[in-house]
């Protein structure tokens, strides 16, 4: 325990290193004291403790104010100890006989995530899973069942050619369930997006009527707040669209607050900007029941009717898991410690900062936006121009140097282990970075600094 | 921390209660100060704590010694310490850049699990997933792609009738999966098991000449260990008829030892009988390079190729998620202080507890197995006869009451919060209790406690 608080501690402080990089060759083989081969022979205690500290040690701080790699970032303290008490707890979501207090807290956080996306009036009905990703797939497979019930028994060959929507600049999460429902990831058909990544809903309408020649369209997925850009999808033209066509609207939300919305399905994820510890996903649907029916297979030795208490509480039928993790304890015991409102406050925080960091990438000569506006969600894209490429004109040449640049400064980064920030091509652009606030433990210095790193490792390329 | 510290040693106290039990709806409404609704405004700290303990106190001790009611029971602490580090650490599998231990950590593991079933010679793959029922969902979808590789892009329409056989005391999971995967359960062929839940292979060999005639056989799911009666199917027939007929073979695989396959791919869960903390599941294939062609999207945003580590080591590509939870550090911690023979001292212990409570029942005059034999697996199941059902002769009526005996003795037990034991009907078999060992806690005078329990709660009835 004293390892875990120390480590804590150091997370928070922003003189520490994010991470002490080694390659992966240098980890197989081992460090010094530090194998992670596996024995015959238990081990010594004091060995145990030196594993943990060196885990811990080689790792990466993501609760580090200046590790902005990933959306998933912080360590929220209450958070964290929720998860230890959930582990502590080691019990499994299936059934309200094994996990009561954690099946009536799901139940609890689901109604008050319908109220907030607007729902409160309807009968809604969601499953915790294990990340965005697969309740996006949540999505996809429930709009499948409902339009198409005989799927669950006769498969997709009894199915007409169903063709899903996207715009691409979504997740490749739908790509991925097509893929895994054996639907296919040809009939994922990808939507244009104007500058700032909205999907174009007139682009959506044809793509809808064109794909009529061959397919049966069946869903929609809109993003409010894309992984690269941060953009909102216009929402509420996609839904008229899916409505006309009768197509299933599904929303990948990244913001929480004042969505009203007339999508059939969410996902939400609590462990990005809310801050709430690896794994937290919660998959929403409107329709109650629709869950249940799509995956239920009554295993007697699991669900038994003759219970003495209301098995409609055992969620174990809804899911295409059987054991699942408890994931709604810290989410729950943050909400009562932080309220909706420390929530809100928390966001907004991370939005300033964004807005912090736009301004300044204007105001500095040697940095360039990848797109105008200002901000809507937490992201902010841009490049790092080094003094050298400033004299080559706009071009094929200079995208092909300015392509290297952040992946040479992100290197350099690892190895002093001083910040972390991703990059990435996008459709047509060449490797820009991509910043993204979420850590409630980043002020303003800690954007100063990584502006300023990135200049220190690039100026002379 | 306390909180936790003092519930764990309550946990290993046989003295205290295993729970105390609530119904939905009396959770719902809230306890005396235990309110499970959540607000706009924040609470204070002590009530912060209040509402950790409580949640405590009206969940269930799965680690008591008494709680025999899933085989994933016990609480292990250093599996717990290593749950507790994986929380503080916070991070995401998805590439070696964001997690460069706990990915190296994985590859180790999986390369020391090949070797134990067998495949120490061979270059073979895997992934650490949530849960068993989605390793076995990767199980079908890899085999589905090694031999129609198509269905990625073109889905399920492009592909014959493809069948999965069974047997029909294995697990709802492959069903779900094939739900899920777009093939129906139509197309999932239940083959016939012997007395003691063996599937048989003569069966498997009609039903995959019959399916012949509409389906194109694909896969077979074989289980060592069944989840209700502990039985093993005969592996090497299995194996034999799968080669013949060019079928892949899966095992879903209870015990770790000794198990030399020649299937093509493995489920394997730590957190049953090694009694690692929830989630902790393993899928193995014996192929390389097939989880990655089978699931790579190739996001931009997360793989970039031109990292300066080696990215053969993100392993995001191979899964079925995104974000992916750290469940291999508890596993790996628990194997460095046990080593591989302390995992075969735990899980003999669990045998001999087995082998135990048959003699026991064996020699109880109102108790009755519902198969003979002795235990190959830590499963016992078995009836209670109460002393008003002994003089009814063997037949409808009888079962018709006797069905009735395990709900009721169980509820009786939840109430009491004394023991917990899961009790189902199977097949053309009544409500039986179905015991399983897996808890280090547990010792030869809890199992008398269950048996006196059960016969103190059931005489009467």
């Amino acid at each position: 325990i004293d390892i875990l608080l120390n480590y804590i501690k150091k997370t928070y402080d922003e003189k520490s290193k994010v991470l002490d990089f080694h390659h992966p060759h240098q980890l197989l083989e081992g460090l010094e004291g530090f194998s992670l081969e596996l024995c015959d022979q238990p081990e010594p205690l004091e060995q145990i403790l030196v594993d943990c500290r060196d885990t811990l040690k080689y790792g990466v701080k993501t609760g580090h104010p200046r590790y902005f790699n990933q959306l998933s970032s912080g360590l929220d303290i209450v958070g964290l100890a929720g998860e230890w008490l959930s582990a502590s707890a080691n019990t499994n979501m299936f059934t309200y006989e094994i996990a009561p207090v954690f099946t009536v807290m799901e139940e609890i956080l689901l109604k008050k995530m319908h109220e907030m996306v607007g729902w409160g009036d309807t009968e809604a009905d969601g499953i915790f899973s294990p990340g965005g990703t697969i309740s996006n797939l949540y999505s996809v497979l429930v709009a499948r069942y409902k339009r198409f019930p005989e799927i669950k028994t006769k498969g997709m060959t009894a199915l007409p050619h169903i063709a899903l929507f996207v715009s691409e600049h979504s997740h490749y999460s739908i790509k991925k369930a097509a893929a895994v429902l054996g639907i296919g990831t040809d009939n994922v058909i990808a939507v244009k997006c104007d500058e700032r990544g909205k999907m174009i809903p007139s682009d959506l309408e044809a793509k809808i009527l064109k794909s009529k020649r061959q397919h049966t369209p069946l869903y929609v997925n809109a993003t409010a707040g894309t992984t690269v850009y941060g953009a909102f999808d216009p929402l509420e033209n996609i839904a008229d669209i899916c409505k006309k066509y009768g197509l299933w609207m599904h929303v990948d939300v990244m913001l929480f607050i004042n969505i009203s919305l007339t999508a059939n399905s969410v996902t939400w994820n609590p462990h990005k900007l809310m801050g709430v510890p690896l794994q937290c996903s919660a998959f929403l649907v409107r329709e109650k029941g629709l869950l249940q029916a799509c995956n239920q297979m009554c295993a007697g030795y699991l669900f038994q009717p003759d219970k003495q208490y209301d098995t409609t509480y055992d969620t174990g039928d809804k899911t295409i898991q059987c054991g699942r993790h408890a994931d709604v304890f810290k989410l729950w015991l943050m909400w009562k410690a932080k309220g909706t409102r420390g929530f809100e406050i928390l966001i907004n925080k991370s939005l300033e900062l964004a807005e912090y960091l736009y301004k300044e990438l204007n105001s500095r000569e040697n940095f360039e936006l990848v797109f105008d506006g200002e901000p809507e969600l937490t992201n902010v894209c841009f490049w790092y121009i080094p003094p050298s490429l400033r004299s080559i004109p706009k071009g094929p040449e200079r995208e092909k140097l300015l392509h290297q640049v952040a992946p040479k400064i992100k290197a350099q980064m690892i190895e002093e282990g001083t910040t972390m920030v991703s990059y990435q091509p996008h459709a047509d652009k060449v490797n820009f970075f991509r910043m993204v606030f979420s850590n409630p433990a980043t002020r303003k210095s800690d954007v100063d600094f990584l502006l300023e790193e990135i200049e220190r490792l690039g100026k002379d390329l």
